[in-house]
């Protein structure tokens, strides 16, 4: 083990990365398996691709440019790059490309994972998000993008949200790109600036992305970033257009009018909504919270959305001649479970097991035969795992949270009649064995 | 997108990553929500650390020294070395190092996590494992390492292996270090080169293996391995040590006791079961299936170990003066469902959709409202989702394994009564809204 100079190796995470406690991951689990069988019922099929691809299959569609090598988590190997996914869509539009021939067209698959984004670390920037994903490939319908809304409205609801606590935002990119006309840009370049630029409004404000569209910002830290230059005549009329909230595109028409049939009525439209990722073609949508969340501090914070997605016509044709159109949405699921973990009504159970008490060690025999007995009757037991003495043993017992302890003694064991101590009431019973596992049921 | 000379990303995967499909992802969801119950029947709390630990926090502990970063992903980070963890157990230790105060004494966790070896590319060498660990930390007690081996034990059998399927193997480290003693072997890196040699016996054999513990070994490649420079009168002390199976250590004593206690028989002692890493202080196990397991060509393959573990004294005092024996195990989740899925009996339920077919796209209202019928009712149901003519969605329903479609056309609509296809028998049956559901039930 190499250590540093004080001859100790770190006992800290790296900035961005955290420990998740049992409390967070039975509730996402829970959200897990509630979005699992939400899949089937919607017809998707379940993929999971790796974390690893090279690094020209995921190409680098990332909004955040501060970091030399653009946000992704990259390795040389043999001759050639790899690199962690940043995302579930760029990986499953190599799948596609890779699996053309076989697969169902169109094609719809959901994927649980992990994605990494090496951003500048700071307070409250993550490096490593949990991703729940589905998407169509290789369909130009919009009933799949309308249904991908309703889907998600599905879930959170499924996770115990009403319909005042959620809402989503849609918006297309073809807004931007008859902007991007009027104002007669179309420098590549120029464009991803400005959508970058765009999509720092819920977290900058209308003030600050103004500056980046024009030319640049410095931000608190002191660094800064190069603007869109766009002239302030350009930059107040695109202002102008994403605060109008009826814009009149092709495909937002249609998908309000299928949004009507599916009777759904959740969402609000948005251009000012514009999704980071570069690849969207098409309409885009957003998922939002509408209750307070807080910090650890208690302090309410500007919590973004928990998720979004939208049409992506280009991404797979990259890879040859698959014409492959799609749309997708993505929900992060760390940022889920922390809102819901808000929410008293979410609180799931946490088993802790029952102790049973070494008070001789020549006992262990019989300990491990009440074990067993205690177990097959489906309750959470233990012996005491540790070495020491039964003061030891009880604090043991409270510091996990522990229902209740067995006592079983030389005395006990001569009448066959464990002792039950409950560690909430504090009250003991003499208890026979045949009758400790219904016992024991009536006060966990 | 970063582009190749013929201007199209990869569409490959880089060697020892892969794509995973459906069956194998729900019976591993099924293993792994076996699991979980089983850790909370036993006492064991649910805890996640993150994929990313700074390089000197989780040291070098892997036995595979083939690649100069000696097996670990690493990227260098603001000045410090950050690696994706090569197993769940030295992120345990720097957990226990930084929460020492807090958490409770003995703590029981169990993780869920993926794992990364930057192994040297090869045939069925893979590169990213899905891991469960489950561990006991701050406490000697040979209890905890008996109880380990029946977990596991509880673990297969509840995937549906019965006793001769599987055996675990056990074994000490304090067995080599006795031999050690006896063949005047105290420098470390000499221990660990034996015990590196030691753990290919599987793979190799104990003829190869015996020239790793001498002068070394030119492996298919042509790559030489240097050995560990013991004497051949030492390789054959060594080889008849390790090939006795009554060993007489005070551990192995004590474990086999409390087997006895547990009614569990299901083990072997192995002395030649050394395992890889080398944190290892105590008694060692391994988990073997015993039913033959076959590559893709349908050749048997020597498969090895599922997993296994053991007692680690000194890794968390590694960190400063925390003492915190541990014994902990590991099963390789992605190995024991290859192996899973060869047992028929195995088989999980892949649910795929019925597909209702757009006859009229004017009719878009009601199969929507058809849509959200089936799916109340529970019933795994999409519109298809494309854009072809009907025979294009007859193609994809059975593609997808659709069991039925749902027609319903102007001259259903007049009626009310859709059309229910059962693509396996072929036979139609026009059914009113109401009875649809209970219908399609009869067929699924």
């Amino acid at each position: 083990m190499t250590k540093d100079k004080k001859n100790k190796p770190s006992k800290e995470l790296p900035l961005g990365f955290v420990d998740r406690q049992e409390k967070e991951l039975l509730v996402r689990d829970f959200i897990i398996s509630n979005i699992k069988k939400i899949m089937i019922k919607y017809g998707f099929q379940y993929l999971e691709t790796p974390s690893f691809e090279y690094t020209d299959s995921i190409g680098k569609f990332l909004p955040d440019k501060d970091r030399p090598d653009e946000g992704v988590f990259s390795f040389q190997d043999e001759k050639k790059w790899l690199s962690l996914r940043y995302d579930l869509t760029a990986p499953l539009a190599r799948y596609i490309a890779k699996n053309y021939l076989e697969i169902p067209k169109p094609f719809k698959r959901y994927q649980l994972g992990t994605v990494w984004r090496n951003e500048k670390p700071g307070p409250g920037r993550f490096r490593e998000f949990l991703q729940f994903d589905a998407d169509f490939v290789g369909t130009k319908s919009l009933q799949a993008d309308a249904e991908l809304c309703v889907m998600i409205s599905e879930i959170l609801e499924n996770c115990g949200l009403n319909k005042e606590e959620y809402i989503i935002k849609i918006s297309s990119r073809k807004i931007t790109e008859e902007i991007f006309k009027k104002i007669k840009i179309d420098n590549i370049e120029q464009k991803l600036t400005v959508l970058r630029a765009l999509d720092k409004i819920d977290r900058l404000g209308w003030d600050s992305v103004k500056k980046l569209l024009g030319e640049g910002r410095k931000d608190k830290s002191g660094d800064f970033t190069k603007g869109a230059n766009l002239s302030s005549k350009n930059i107040n009329f695109l202002e102008k257009e994403l605060k109008n909230k009826s814009p009149e595109t092709e495909d937002l028409k249609e998908i309000l009018k299928i949004f009507s049939d599916y009777n759904f009525n959740n969402f609000e439209v948005d251009p000012s909504v514009i999704r980071g990722l570069e690849y969207y073609t098409g309409p885009i949508f957003e998922v939002n919270l509408k209750f307070d969340v807080k910090n650890n501090k208690g302090q309410v914070i500007q919590f973004g959305s928990i998720g979004g997605g939208g049409r992506y016509d280009n991404l797979v044709s990259n890879f040859g001649n698959y014409d492959a159109p799609a749309t997708g949405i993505s929900i992060g699921l760390d940022r889920l479970v922390y809102a819901l973990l808000q929410k008293k009504e979410l609180k799931v159970k946490q088993t802790k097991p029952i102790v049973i008490c070494i008070l001789d060690k020549n006992l262990m025999k019989e300990y491990i035969s009440l074990q067993m007995i205690l177990r097959s009757a489906g309750i959470s037991t233990e012996i005491y795992p540790g070495e020491g003495k039964l003061k030891k043993q009880m604090e043991y017992a409270n510091k996990i949270k522990s229902p209740a302890v067995i006592l079983y003694g030389e005395n006990e064991i001569k009448t066959s009649k464990p002792t039950l101590r409950d560690l909430v009431s504090g009250n003991e019973k003499s208890i026979t064995i045949k009758e400790l596992a219904n016992e024991i049921k009536k006060i966990i």
